[in-house]
């Protein structure tokens, strides 16, 4: 898929800068009668707001949703639903020593040279801030999912090189950076917080695992699961490596070891193993989807670099402001949207796999 | 995107199954002019054959591909470019005693389910030589964006746990498995060797880099330049992880030591390092694009493996054939032909990006 | 194109029904550069207001869009332009009487069947309020296309079997309902009044002529310029018929009479006819596009009408309301809105046509 | 819809240029366990063939089609199905007379603007040829749609000035041009006969009626079935009006008359007139489609003309060759095939409109 919009059936279109007026998503092609309320929307919209702890920025964004269409007496209407969520106070600060400049690990320069103009403020359209549009599109794909009985599990599984090991699910709420693993958690708090102190930034990894998983989704070539799946995650900025089920470590293993068999027991198929990450040639297997999205360390650091500005001039820059020291807690609920928004497309791509099923609606 | 066509503007839809009567591409939206001969195809066709030495499958695939429409007097019109490969005695294996089974680490289970009906023989539409038709695309993306200057390097980097230290590019086709270290790549045939005389089989990756890339390519959101060569290369079957640039390792790093600068220098734009893999903000910098695509081991191992069939019983299989023990080495030429649609689709659609680019064209 | 959003690079996506919060449409790939302010839409939405006159709705819809983002500083950003309208006092009439009714000549029932579930208020997305989002996008295509010098007029063409015989298009915008001929325009404004006093409406067609188009437009099969325009504007509701050029009547033409020749003059090509209305195979030719749309009497009327409601009752019916006598003054706007973003669509998917395009943008 | 892709789900590609090797389509998106043989196709494409008698081209097209991918065992996989048919003889004339000529009421002109470069031979990709892949696309759709119960009807409505008034559908096959009106397809015979004799051509067009389509297909905005329909019978080369139900006969009526009341009956629901074609609001009622294309007379005729060459010089040619004095009635498989494409597509896309749909599938 591409430019501002996912999806086939599906369809996220998002939009909105930093510093615009608003920003928001369209979602076009959700089937009608989902019950659906803003506060849907909203309580998955907290989940990627800073502020709530030193391990983020200290901002304060507020973001209110309000939805413009496609829903009526709490049920969604077949037609695009329209969401928005209005900038605030986003004339407050002056911008002007950055307007120039192509910060380093930032698109600035990418911008400029393809559109010969643009919004610098804040990073414009590359802000983190457009990722509200995707958890506006996630929350409403989660809540269709979660119907027939679909369930998301997403936390930190890494930061920097602290990863966790010993998993409790429970934990992961408690960690105020989503890390199930209290050793971890703790280990990677403090990194973060040096890191932090420091004017620096760190990485780290965002694991997404999705139970029950109707087998029979994705399709056999450019439309892999995996395929929708690493796009989609890997469009979130920052992104630079995706894996699903085993990922790379499954090069380290022999096919006969590395593959999933198949086992009928009370009156069904599953996989005796799960290395795949539930998609086997493309196609899910029934078994738990699990993808691994590794988030670079967030390019706005404070400490001086040495760049270059539009003029041709090469210059040192300290960029000042209320940076997040680590975007990858943050991002867990972004992930989780992609993740969802991909998969409930991929199902309603797949009912008109087969004649059965066409009978089965028009007859 | 998804189903069996791939890109938006130049757009790739293969077609064709194992043992069909054949398989290709329709290449639509290919800008006419291009100089354009069934030789540019097949050279790159004959690099994925397999049978050329121990280290693949003994089959002897002879491929020759035939232009039906869209090149006249060796010049593309601008009109669909249909390529055809005839599949020969296909027929000529009985495939019965796999015809109801869930090959373990295949999609056999995926497809009939999702179908309720699957040609079983030799694997289908989710073999290895769908391919094909990637690669036919692939040549004229390729053929074109040569035409620009673009280049690309493309390698066996790692075979299970022997990874190219030394690189000399050089060595490549000097390979038998296209590893541009000498050692590492004794090292390699020796295992891959190893794993065919026990009936198993190995993974590893393949490394992409394509130099002398336009700067602005790829769009701001879901159209990023990662998210696009992810999903291009993550739909390749058997493909299960995906590097950017440092990729993983780039969340070991912190920002400051990450971040790639920029300098101007002899009246252009570079940055001053690539940790990004040339594309920062989805959009790229100029800089050389790095992609690393991880395979697992093929599954068609013909070590007896437990498994269910389709009537519901348990029971132990062995696949004999001639399989490749590894087809990374093989999978080289389908990974460069995949980042040559992606990024030639791209620059296509980077066309329309500013109004200046319009105006040079109409006025 | 389908659903909600219209075009492959200039995309439109509308949104929004009549009584909920708001209208609007997200335009992506809209080259960045181009000035465009607030008023540049709005301008072009009041034409489509109503209350102007008696000849259509009494209703004071004063629809004021916001930008929300994809424009700073009066340029467009290449990002995603996102265009609000919020509706007005939409709680404040009861349609319970309405609510389960099938509303002769309406939709009603259509979306009751296909969701199950529909906005039964004013007729929801089915409204005529939906053509506002077009108007949106159809404004920034006309700016983008006015500036490499394509010019458009559109027209009421006929009232019921009143037909403009001599065109003056100076009377276009003193005409009350757009007629470009004194005569036909007075004795159509009568009909229409008569039509409004006996509780009944009329229909009409509209002409939108499309000046200084640039020649080669448009793609050989499914993309042909007529089919592109036909699907635009027989997408707009209410529109049951269109014509490109002579249309019908070139079907009573033979061959010879009916077939436009070239002539090279003055250093270049045109047409010394122009009964195909500017488009010949699907592509432009360079003369004047001429397409005429032909809408059907608006079916909201106020004489008493036998239908069925959703509980399976066969009643009659009397809505009352404030309708329009006639759309198709009120149409003109919209013809001409869908017209240019397919004609800008066109002209942008048409830049990669040929390599020659290619290297002068890249080289 | 754009380029040469037809369709969102069921999505129809077709290649191939007059003269080149061969033409065909790919059919992506066909659901799975359709019965289809590749008679299926060639009764189809037989009706399209020339040569049947002098009201046609005497041109001898035996096109003999292959299908190579999709179908297993007389059943469609789900996969791409790819259809070939080969050209015969395609080297056999000497084109070089017109290579650079712009022949009158043809696309020359705007390939080569478009281009800069065109296949001459026979009109290249826009010779009445390319229909081939249409109705091979066409055959598959209509065989799944009558698998529910849709029927088609498609007949010649006039020629010329002459009208089917009497219409007996019994009398389409006995018709030489499928005309349903003995007296008429008689004097329309006449017509032809005199064009003919005289190198000149004549127009008409085909009305296509669909009966038992389900209710509430198409889509509200862009994807009105009217809009789909227009689009899909449009992009058929020389088709220059299209109209849904009465079309243009609508505006003449007044609102009261023209509108469509729904009656409840026998347990279901039924409009009591079909002004509207079976389509209102861009959604099915359940009443029969109806629609009727123009097309205007074919550009061939061996009269002489005045036109231009590539050259700049204007010139007299006359083009000779095995021309149809009268496409009308080959043009009827193909607007059926067009309109079986666009419901199929329709009906596809109609399953995820609605959760319960959704349920019914997965719980």
């Amino acid at each position: 898929m591409s430019y501002s919009t996912f999806g086939n059936i599906f369809r996220v279109t998002t939009f909105g800068e930093s510093h615009g007026l608003g920003l928001g998503a369209v979602i076009d092609g959700c089937p009608a009668g989902l019950s659906l309320t803003k506060d849907d929307i909203q309580k998955m919209l907290n989940r990627r707001r800073p502020g709530q702890n030193k391990y983020t920025s200290p901002r304060n964004e507020n973001d209110f949703v309000k939805i413009l269409s496609g829903v009526f007496n709490d049920k969604t209407l077949g037609t695009p639903i329209s969401m928005v969520i209005m900038n605030k106070d986003q004339m407050s600060k002056d911008y002007s020593n950055i307007a120039n400049v192509f910060r380093p690990g930032h698109s600035d320069f990418g911008y400029e040279m393809k559109y010969g103009y643009r919004d610098y403020r804040g990073g414009g359209r590359s802000s983190g801030r457009e990722t509200i549009g995707r958890v506006c599109g996630g929350a409403i794909a989660k809540k269709a999912l979660e119907e027939i009985g679909v369930e998301f599990i997403t936390y930190t599984n890494s930061i920097n090189n602290i990863k966790c090991e010993n998993i409790d699910y429970s934990y992961i709420e408690k960690s105020p950076i989503n890390m199930p693993d209290k050793e971890a958690s703790e280990k990677a708090c403090q990194l973060i917080d040096e890191a932090r102190l420091s004017q620096n930034s760190v990485g780290g990894s965002v694991k997404c695992i999705i139970k029950n998983v109707p087998y029979g989704l994705g399709d056999p070539v450019f439309g892999k699961a995996d395929a929708i799946l690493a796009s989609a995650c890997m469009s979130i900025g920052a992104c630079k490596a995706i894996e699903i089920g085993n990922g790379i470590n499954s090069t380290y293993n022999y096919g006969f070891d590395n593959n999933d068999g198949f086992i009928y027991e009370n009156g069904d198929f599953r996989t005796t193993s799960n290395n795949c990450g539930g998609i086997l040639g493309g196609i899910t297997t029934g078994g738990d989807i699990e993808l691994t999205a590794y988030f670079k360390p967030t390019p706005s650091v404070s400490l001086e670099q040495r760049t270059a500005n539009a003029l041709g001039e090469n210059i040192d820059i300290s960029i000042h402001g209320r940076h997040d020291p680590c975007i990858v807690s943050r991002a867990n609920v972004v992930v989780e949207a992609m993740c969802a928004i991909s998969l409930f497309d991929m199902l309603l791509k797949n009912m008109s796999s087969k004649m059965d099923n066409i009978k089965k609606l028009y007859k």
